[in-house]
């Protein structure tokens, strides 16, 4: 399965909506899209060989600089959702991910797009090369759900 | 399997945690477990063969009006969590109900324990009758996972 | 006072980070930024002459169908931030509105900039013209505070 | 100005009801009065002589451990809110911190009450006694709004 772009998933996330992640209009806040998808890109950095533990032990942080997502079609109560994660591409100290959560009953009803730029920061608080380990894990995909 | 004081859980719920839970203390804050217990309720409700939308249909609403929580352990980043609920008693228009949240890969550890009482809304604005098949349905528990 | 692009805002909303609104970096997570956001345009909307009431009124239901956002700067626990909120354009059915995040003790260090398109949508669920109220107020701006 | 048990409030805080905070029911939810109450808690140990730096100089960590909370009214859109928060009572390593949310407009209109016991940890990942100036800053109370 492939991207839009034609890359290669490198993570596959299926969530829930949860009832408090309704607002007033009675579907999922649009806010609380952005809480899905940094949940998927946590899980691709992981599938992609990332430890979590190198946050603390190394004293790294991944800031969040750039998101634009593209609201297609409501989700609602209880549905489950698709997350893609993809890398769409990398500079020395920021990545670029590609991100579309699809309803997981039809993978072809596409709910959301997100194009996700983040840098890296190293421990004294300035932008650090992105490690070599992560570049190439999210870069070659795999297939596994 | 019962639950602490012996009634059998209408309903058991696994969620996963997700990294934007976290708090600045790196665990789940401690509102949040109310999101994941309020989830879990509207599932148990399904389970007791209530369906959503009777909630627009009818007008209906829930309210919480009471909830007492016990944080017992931390839970953290990606951890799976399951969630039991019970019904602990009920009055003309209330329900109280017991929660208590486990890990999902060591079910002896306990990382919450609940109890919530919410009043049911008619189309009116005022306290209504729990609907019949609702506190049969939560009363009689079933084992479904 | 003028945005960026020299129209000027409809509406400055000042708000204060809460605790738990920090993520496991210590600071804003990106997504709360998106609920600041949502705020300071529901507030424009009545500066504009909107009327809250008139959702439920009418049916009417507005939504977000695109967010650019930049993050320039952090937001950490206790800041001020003051929103400003203009209209950027008009179609037909959606309205683009523009947003920057500064701080407010000192305006000229931006936290966040952000462009956020949304529909109007009528009773039958389908988009709707943007009220002509709206589209005049919005683009009328104030220097109300 | 004495809260239910006499108590003199250490801190009052105003916030105000933002839009996303709204759930399904188009009321603020139950789960989103607990961030409130912990962003007044948190002012409140300001009040009281605490810097939140110490939290990252000393290692120490805040944990609630149980809370209470009774709905009594519910909150909108827009209203604005007001925290009153008092030390109910101390033991060696936790506090009880009684708290209130009225209506900004009408102080006489409760609309939640909470009881929230936390736990101070050490350095160690073990619980430390409740430091001395917080304990005596939490006690005396001030009328600062």
């Amino acid at each position: 399965m492939t991207s839009p772009g034609g890359a290669v998933p490198v993570a596959q996330t299926v969530i829930t909506v949860r009832t408090p992640e309704l607002d007033s209009f009675g579907h999922v806040n649009h806010a609380v899209f952005l809480n899905y998808l940094e949940h998927a890109r946590f899980l691709a950095l992981e599938e992609a060989g990332f430890a979590w533990s190198s946050l603390d032990e190394e004293g790294w942080q991944i800031f969040v600089v750039r998101i634009e997502v593209d609201y297609l079609a409501e989700a609602n109560r209880g549905q489950e959702l698709l997350i893609r994660t993809w890398a769409e591409s990398f500079r020395r100290t920021t990545m670029v991910l590609g991100q579309e959560i699809v309803r997981a009953d039809d993978p072809n009803r596409v709910v959301t797009r997100a194009c996700v730029t983040a840098v890296w920061i190293g421990p004294g608080g300035r932008p650090m090369r992105v490690p070599e380990h992560v570049r190439v894990g999210l870069s070659s995909g795999t297939r596994k759900g």
